[in-house]
């Protein structure tokens, strides 16, 4: 709900998958607890599937998880030993449940969920490759492209996760998957890792999750990443580690430190928390200016805020309140109170900013709107001086891998100089975290990170056709249908 | 509702499908008006999809066509010239909304959209051979199959209508379709006719229904049946038939006159209400019994009752309340009231039966057990005998075209005798209408008629394997996965 | 629903009381079947207030009882062996929960809960005396006014059934009331027995219902009416009759025969569908007619039909085929649509009346829109002359005793003679019940019937100023407030 | 919700009122907006009364905001130039509307809408008093027995605003009252302001509010805070103050400048964001100790933390991840999973707290479970020390004014030492703030204010009979009905 009032990028997934040895878990509640924990990665759909003996039951729809899963639907889902649970971004345009994951679906070796986070490069090739073949898609998801790859391995591979390894030979892109048959499950992450995968244990209970907070909210224990390139397939006889894709090199998305992820979680070995604070303090570094106060915005601007702070020595201080009532059935004031809009949900707060030269830190602009009118707040409140800083550089160039940032009309920097961002957002001073401090983020990490929205330099070649491949399409020239 | 409580048989499918040659028409609204006029033919989930020059949108959910079309979604979908729309019957097990239609997918020369009423007989055995070719599905219902058919023939078939009538050579079984392509808009009946499909006129709108009851709700005019093997393509163009497929034979099931469709429609050129009527004369001539009222069981009795005392020259009684307000939210009596849970629902009226002998005319008896608790309650309200007639057969063997009508242990027909049933439901004499009747229902109607749940003989050969193969199964023996 | 639909007149409510002398009833789902039965005559608002040891809880919303009564509502209740419940009608205007009944409140002697069904004559009077004392009144309905008039009372009576009955001489008009202290549950009825109200049991539990047909969905034997007049007591020591207000007369409502009530209840002596098709037979002889069948408008003009076909002669026939799926939510055409309105709703059934001479029976006319509609629906079904009877006379005076008929421009009879009626809609004849006739319907009731708004002769002097005083009021000139 | 989760004293109500002279102001939408501002006061129902020329209408209902106000019942409400808005805390015990306000009832001289704040210690006296003239009662709450007591007075008062300053005389305890008469809107505030009442002003529009943050929400300017005692009535005419109960001393609550009110509310002339910090530092003197690091528990100890940080020059850090997914209808863990309850809504950041001396700052304690678990979670992320600060003293006598604090069993501090609590939450120190350095919170607001809950002084009586009498109550000795 953040993310839509606040003009922020987003996410596209979230993936939590859980396997129990013996039959003490409740596996459905915790993956309810896990992707409550997720839902900063999705709020448009969600949805759990349970394998039980082989079976496997799905319940996913349209609404937020506690909107999706009520007690009667828990309460009449089949338990089991295994499940995938995934949520989803709220995408524009109609409401529609098509896209809803896990996908469950039923091939000629049995049947299978998945569930995905990420976006493949060359997912319109592979569609028309199998539509050749006779093949139908109810979906427009990469998911559904990934599951067709599988099963037309799985015809000649030995085993499910033979085919899962072949099949990567052939889907290029951003994947970190979670994969239930009906005796396994299977979590993979592409080449590159550009979305986190990671692994946690809970008494006799393996499980998998997009990021370690779902693991801490059902007090899972953290093991470990699952690499870029590996495959971990879990069974009644143990887990094993398929590495045959590791090495590729990596390409880890640098703006899940800065905005994706959850500050309490902790990906490829370095805190979120910690990477946002650093962030706050290189630009504290790299963009001084003298003032009384460093504040964040709420909520994703306030790590960064504390690092400005801290490296700067100027006080830290409580600039905002936000309202924490409103959500999705909030109406929004019409053209007469629209001046408010943004005031209902983050009030300044005057104590702190009344007469004081103000630093305001938040982790990035998009279309700048949201920006001018918090900056108004602030004035109106009292502020002397406003010096924006971003802990992110500036939005230049499309994400292929799992993000709506997209290189077009409404990115404010993709047509503006820092300067007239400034001017347009009504600012004293403007700074944003400089490129070459992006490593710095996650100096522990061995691996490289992608930095592509803002450099135009990606880890694989972005997709030869137009960025997304739409099911959605007009009367086309090649069919008379 | 009824169905449910009333220990009947379930029609498994209710399809409707507009083309709008103009822009003058609302046909969203025009099939949600169609779907409640069909709703008696399916009640776990309905949908509509609506095709916006070449782009398919669609809406489906489990519930009722007043739970799922609500006023904002149905402002909320995009109009466009052509819909299909399709309501579903309520299956036992898991409330599933992965089963709803219409179908909405993507083939190599673009989208489609079905839907279906009916049941392959081959279905295991067509999904199989695509599943060979890496195919995957998503759905355990015979549409996908029926999906898989034509896209494949459309490979090579030059148009959509084409694949369709070549599709017809392979699949097997009772289908009523209305598939919509980008630009056209197509119905297909099997070349037995098992389920009822015709076609109206509205302004400048084509209309396809399983109904003509349908159209009426509309104000559309009926042209004609759908004829069994036809298909039928409405594009701008106008109205093209294709009759390869016609002339094979016929088998319209007898029980859809019986109970299954509306009484206000006309099917292959007889009345429903008529040839209910029909039933009950012709069980005056077959089972005469002296008698003072004759009252029918609301509200599927009541027309074979006015035909039994027509007949008969027995005075007609209107012999119950019916409460219209118990729907699905209804919250039906524990244990300790467990008594009353009929009574709540149905009410006789005692002034019509106090002391007299009572003829009871229902439509069929399943497992008995709602016909035994009727009884009692004429008796407890003053009959002094009750007598019951039933304007259907026992059934004895099982449906495989489209209805839930199983050769169980539930059936109280197939265990024991009649006399034995009127015992068991504790009736002074129980006739059922005789199968050399059955063909005097729709004497104008020149096709034959499927009886097979009467008398085991079927039109086309049943399922090799058992009835119907299901997606929901346990760990199988062929696969490690 | 269907009177919203149908432009009938409104009864305003239905009361139930049950009092459980040991532990074993579960009352409230006892109230709950029974407000099912009594949903007919009101379905604006429904509550149930139950006394838990003295302690009364209430639950009351806008709504039918299963939108109101939910599993979790039920389930949330506390037991008891006592409740009150109530059911209300859709007034027009703004929806409010303000008025939903059975009212509770707290008095110097402790507290109570009432439900009424009726209308009082001199409430603006009796509302206006209190208002002196210093009285606030939460609602606009005449039960607060029924209630100070007990609290007043009740301040010097020795107990609250002396409360009751000394109020009896205070309030004038239409009550059958249920009121529920914390000991005793107390039918009471108004001295002409305007509405109905009888008493019957249930194992150790003594029931209180507007209808027999409360009495039959909970298994209860009809024990007696509520004479005009009487007072009950029930207590853990039995059940006392208070006869001080008997004798003075009677004015039955005899709308309640033709209309309001269930077909299946018996009140004072006779049953409801035998009265309505004594209507018909009376119409049948004196309004006879050359017809090839007779059809009844469902529901409610089936009885009547029914009874015109056997006097006459002439066949019954089924001829529309009424929609039940159609509820609340239903969304009615738009005026592109409107033509087709009434027939999603009710659809001719061609094969009864193509070619025919019809007569319809109806109950009443209010308006006449709806009547032109249905005639019209006929004469496209084929039916070559359409003769309209209608089992009640023409509506020409306002009713002050708890219906919403009223002598307006509304009333199509109000302003056109019978000739003109025919004109308007269309009927080849018109037929109205004679006045004179109205006592046969029910030659076996002792008492005298109300048929005020028929001649506008009422039992007692309607209210001195306009008929209903209303809460919501504009500014007015008696105060600066 | 976080209260309930977070085992903190419940504040009983806000408050909102606007009046708007010209006609351009939508009156509805600025209360709406003004509850969403408020909601923190109260989250069982809310409500809101509009007056349209004089009628009176009111929605209210068991909910928050965006569950009551509905798009649908926003815009179904009639629109005026006056409104009452209210929001309610959460009781225990049976989920009942009956007492949600404002409160609609009419008198002898109009109709009124009251929404109150506070709790009356003389409730009892006055409700046994006007029962004995035949009043009744509909609610338990003492906002009925308010207006009793004002249309008593209105009977010989000349006017309302006289009227409820009559009625000040009689009402004892704590108020802020909002009235609409058919004309004017009124605020009032009891004589020793125990609930904070503030005026702003909105282009032609007058607001009142509980807090200042409500005109905030609407871009409304504070005015200024109503005066204990004061009665501000508005008009067409203009606003007039009435200061007749003025002047009899002070005791504002000081927990609303601890944890009730909003950090961004001014409250007689401080901010509570500043009373907060100024807590915190206020603990920094009186109960250093060596740490690391200060970490505030999300929302309400953060203001205190920065306080703390900022005196000691110990570093501020972000030491939980709140979860703001978690609402109503999230279903907590069962006996399996308890352990895990508090993690999912509050994650600790092991980046901030790892090998770290903490200092954990929080409101105050009243059972002490969630204290533990909290603790709890600290040592496992991998704190050395967990050092205590509350910023309130502890809890030991019962607030009589409108809050939910109790003396009782609950209380941790009631029943044990501060070394004893320590040992229970198993922190290595634990302070308190100081009762001597309460007043210092807010030095420049001149009133005196009242901590009764820490001391046990109050600033009048507290009620003779026990604290609060119920309407609920079982069957009395002082009647047989």
């Amino acid at each position: 709900m953040e993310k839509c009032w606040m003009d922020k990028p987003h996410e596209e997934c979230g993936v939590f998958g859980i396997f129990n040895k013996g039959d003490s878990a409740d596996v459905i509640m915790d993956t309810y607890y896990g992707l409550y924990a997720l839902q900063h990665r999705g709020q448009e759909s969600c949805g759990i599937a349970v394998n039980d003996d082989g079976v496997i039951s799905c319940h996913k729809d349209l609404g937020l998880v506690n909107e999706v899963f009520t007690r009667d639907v828990l309460d009449g889902m089949p338990r089991g030993k295994m499940t995938v649970g995934h949520c989803r971004y709220a995408t524009t345009g109609t409401r529609s449940s098509a896209n809803a994951q896990p996908l469950v679906l039923r091939h000629i070796k049995g049947n299978m969920a998945l569930a995905h986070n990420g976006n493949l490069t060359n997912a319109a090739e592979l569609r028309a490759e199998v539509e050749l073949t006779g093949a139908i898609f109810h979906t427009t998801s990469d998911t559904e492209v990934i599951a067709y790859a599988i099963t037309k391995e799985r015809l000649t591979a030995p085993s499910i996760q033979a085919a899962v390894v072949a099949a990567m030979d052939k889907i290029k892109g951003a994947y970190s998957l979670i994969i239930m048959s009906p005796r396994k499950l299977i979590a993979a992450r592409d080449p590159y890792g550009f979305r986190p995968l990671c692994m946690g244990k809970l008494g006799e209970s393996t499980v998998f999750a997009s990021e370690s907070c779902a693991l801490d909210s059902i007090g899972a224990t953290f093991v470990r990443d699952i690499e870029p390139g590996e495959v971990v397939v879990v069974t009644d006889d143990g887990i094993e580690s398929i590495r045959t894709h590791c090495g590729k090199g990596s390409g880890f998305c640098v703006f899940e430190y800065i905005y994706f992820a959850r500050p309490d979680s902790v990906i490829n070995g370095t805190s979120v928390h910690l990477a946002r604070q650093r962030a706050g303090a290189l630009l504290a570094l790299s963009h001084p200016v003298q003032a009384d106060v460093v504040i964040g915005v709420p909520d994703s601007g306030l790590d960064a805020a504390l690092g400005y702070a801290r490296q700067s020595g100027i006080p830290y201080g409580i600039g905002f309140l936000k309202n924490k009532y409103i959500g999705r059935t909030f109406i929004a004031p019409g053209q007469k109170q629209r001046e408010n809009a943004v005031r209902i949900k983050l009030n300044p707060i005057s104590a702190t900013v009344k007469g004081k030269r103000v630093i305001l830190v938040d982790d990035s602009i998009v279309r700048g709107t949201t920006s001018l009118k918090i900056v108004k707040l602030l004035r109106e409140a009292g502020a002397t001086e406003v010096h924006m800083r971003l802990s992110a550089p500036p939005f230049l160039y499309p994400c292929y891998f799992g993000t709506d940032i997209d290189s077009s009309e409404n990115l404010i920097a993709y047509k503006h100089s820092i300067e007239e961002i400034a001017q347009i957002i009504n600012v004293d001073s403007l700074g944003f975290l400089e490129i070459e401090d992006l490593p710095k983020l996650a100096e522990n990490t061995k691996c490289k990170m992608c930095d592509g929205c803002f450099t135009g330099h990606y880890p694989i070649d972005p997709p030869a056709c137009s960025a997304k491949s739409k099911f959605e399409y007009k009367i086309s020239e090649n069919t008379n249908d």
